[in-house]
């Protein structure tokens, strides 16, 4: 078997069989094949496209380069969440808990990444105390006590997506649809879960643009993970705007509190209850969709899903005090109200845009060196289809006083009006 | 500028600047954009192409990236001529003395390649004492003396198609018809002539498969020489069969004599005079293509072209007396004569196989490392559209003893028969 040929019967539009992808994938990690026919590889893919069968076998491949996590040592049903990168999206931080307090195993090894936002990890760590890093012991240990732990992915998980993903970055091949599904599933089925539920962001600020491309990675991923034997749950969100208010790391913890409160954002509370729904229901703790979302809901009138968070942060080291008295978080130094300069309906906040500025701020990393400021950020007073008027407030800008100016201006270029209401739904769809 | 954003703009078809190309191209000369860029570059222009701006500034910026020849020291209009590789193509052995011989300055430089058989310098090579390296004084000095000089590409030309073609070839982005174009025409440039004509090849053996793929190579080359103020010619040749009778290197050295002697096969006579009669119309020797076609017949009658093939290999420090007495090239230890067993018109003769089979008696390289027996090879007895009866001897097979049975199964297996003729025509098209 030559890479050359591999490269060309890609290229030339013909399916790849599962010995082909194996020996291509493996000789990259092993260096027989070299980045550039790689790189090659990866544009002819980006061209031609994948059948469901390779990128499955792609996602297996990758999945079974480098260490596959046994998560055979924890007892019961165990569930998993992706997304795939929303602005203000601190899902996890309520739906994790949500889930677990039910007795359903949440083990989730997050990836830092770069981005505009924190992510998960960041968002955690601006609780003081809070350590991401645990042992595969400690780390199936806490599950089994608790029912939760979020950590930071090791180093040995994927090494083939993970050396593949860097040239992508470099190459002008990241935003092709099977490439993104296999990379998602390999790092999710090397994960261990028996169910996973997989958020895909449709928008401006998202990977995929159109409705129709995020139904393709949708119905891929699900298609994937099914082929692997795991229970599937894609859902379709919109990102025409940041998911609920808050923006920023300690500022999207204090939201995540607030919403196992009862007393979050609408449209965070509702994609997490949707996401926890089917989680809850492929677990068998529910008969049907509608009860575990009874189920859930029941959770946080009863404190059970804060109280889930407050044990995990406890059992990470970290100091759950802040978890019931988040006014124990640090300010930022200034904080400044952004007023309309325009009066009718929000139509949009540009996700990319609030990100940016956020990113500004020093709420997110620029590049890997970046060292973030858990406490500045954004928090958005209006979202879409709210009706302003000229010198009404539209949010609060979290300031240590880096780049405020510009993160301001980018603010007011982020957002869009119009004459009427859009009904701007936030889940489009959901695959299963 | 950024090396990615120059990929992304290809890959999304958009037409790049020629600040951009030269960015992208010195970039990867000097080494600040990587092989896998490249590479990802390549592939993307595989599938998106060029325009014919985008493939000009290609060849410029290719042709300026290292030594240009300036042949301005020679006096009198130059010509150079260029094929897309043959199987048997010993043109420019016949057709540059012969237009030589009228006063036209043929200032040719040959790459040596890897190839079935071998190239240019190879069979001159099989000339006893031939010396294919002359420096750049010799070579103008010797020119402008007798009018012809047929030396080794120096290793400064084309840095960046050098290095650009020997990742194509490793990354399955050969046959793309703007890089062709572009590497073909740069190399063409740089060696400084007047006047070029390119005889593009089609058939098996050949880069391009189909006549229209063909036309298009033709008309963007045609069309990248006259935005470089060159007087261009393509002339699309069948490659059904090999061209000529003799393939491997002194048996075609003895064959380009034969028709320099008036006693050539039919195919080669008529593609040498149809070449050079554009060449000497474009110099201003002739007012029209028929009056420099029978000038050229005039040579070959009066045994000029044949005297200044002599001239040019004395200068050059090979022995005359065996192009004045040809029987002196030594011949194999083996002439085997290969009998049809079929009878039919014959259809085709597969110039790949062909040209393998060769390659495997030791007429071409199979490697870099290969060294070339200069007289092994084959003469073939029937042609395209000849009738043979069972028995008829098809060919000769010239061989010292290496991979003769392989060589003469290959033989076999690239005849085809058919109950009636093809009528074959050579010169397909001719793009001015």
């Amino acid at each position: 078997m030559e890479a050359l040929d591999i490269i060309l019967k890609k290229r030339n539009g013909l399916e790849l069989t599962k010995e082909e992808l194996t020996f291509f994938i493996n000789g990259y990690v092993d260096g027989s094949v070299k980045d550039y026919q790689m790189s090659a590889f990866l544009m002819a893919t980006y061209f031609e496209g994948m059948t469901d069968d390779e990128a499955t076998n792609l996602a297996l491949i990758m999945e079974h380069s480098g260490d596959v996590i046994d998560l055979s040592n924890i007892k019961g049903f165990k569930v998993d969440k992706h997304s795939t990168g929303g602005v203000g999206d601190k899902t996890s931080l309520v739906l994790a808990p949500l889930v677990a307090s039910l007795g359903v195993k949440f083990a989730k090894m997050s990836g830092r990444g770069l981005g505009h936002t924190g992510g998960t990890l960041d968002k955690l760590e601006s609780i003081p105390g809070f350590n991401i890093s645990l042992s595969k012991e400690e780390f199936v240990k806490q599950v089994n006590d608790i029912n939760i732990a979020i950590i930071g992915q090791t180093g040995s998980v994927c090494p083939a997506d993970k050396k593949m993903y860097a040239l992508r970055d470099v190459t002008g091949t990241v935003d092709s649809i099977p490439l993104i599904a296999s990379s998602i599933m390999s790092k999710k089925l090397a994960a261990g879960a028996d169910a996973i539920c997989l958020d895909v962001k449709v928008g401006s600020g998202a990977f995929m643009k159109t409705a129709p491309d995020a139904l393709k990675l949708a119905n891929l991923m699900v298609s994937i993970g099914k082929k692997a034997n795991k229970k599937m749950t894609a859902i379709l969100t919109n990102m025409d705007e940041p998911l609920g208010k808050a923006i920023g790391n300690s500022l999207e913890v204090k939201e995540a509190i607030a919403t196992l409160n009862g007393d979050g954002p609408k449209d965070l509370e509702d994609l997490c209850l949707t996401l926890g729904s089917y989680l809850v229901l492929d677990s068998g703790k529910a008969e049907s969709l509608k009860e575990a979302r009874q189920m859930l809901e029941e959770q946080i009138k009863n404190k059970q899903g804060l109280k889930t968070l407050a044990k995990m942060v406890e059992a990470q080291g970290g100091n759950s005090d802040y978890i019931y008295h988040p006014e124990l978080f640090l300010n930022a130094k200034e904080i400044i109200e952004v007023k309309a300069k325009d009066s009718g309906y929000i139509s949009r906040i540009d996700s990319y845009k609030m990100g940016h500025a956020s990113m500004l701020l020093g709420a997110g990393r620029e590049n890997l060196d970046t060292v973030i400021d858990p406490v500045v950020g954004i928090v958005l007073n209006k979202k879409v289809d709210d009706f302003v008027n000229i010198g009404d407030t539209l949010a609060y800008i979290h300031t240590n006083g880096k780049n405020t100016k510009e993160a301001i201006d980018l603010f007011y270029d982020s957002i869009s009006y119009s004459d009427k209401k859009r009904e701007v739904k936030l889940i489009l769809d959901v695959v299963r």
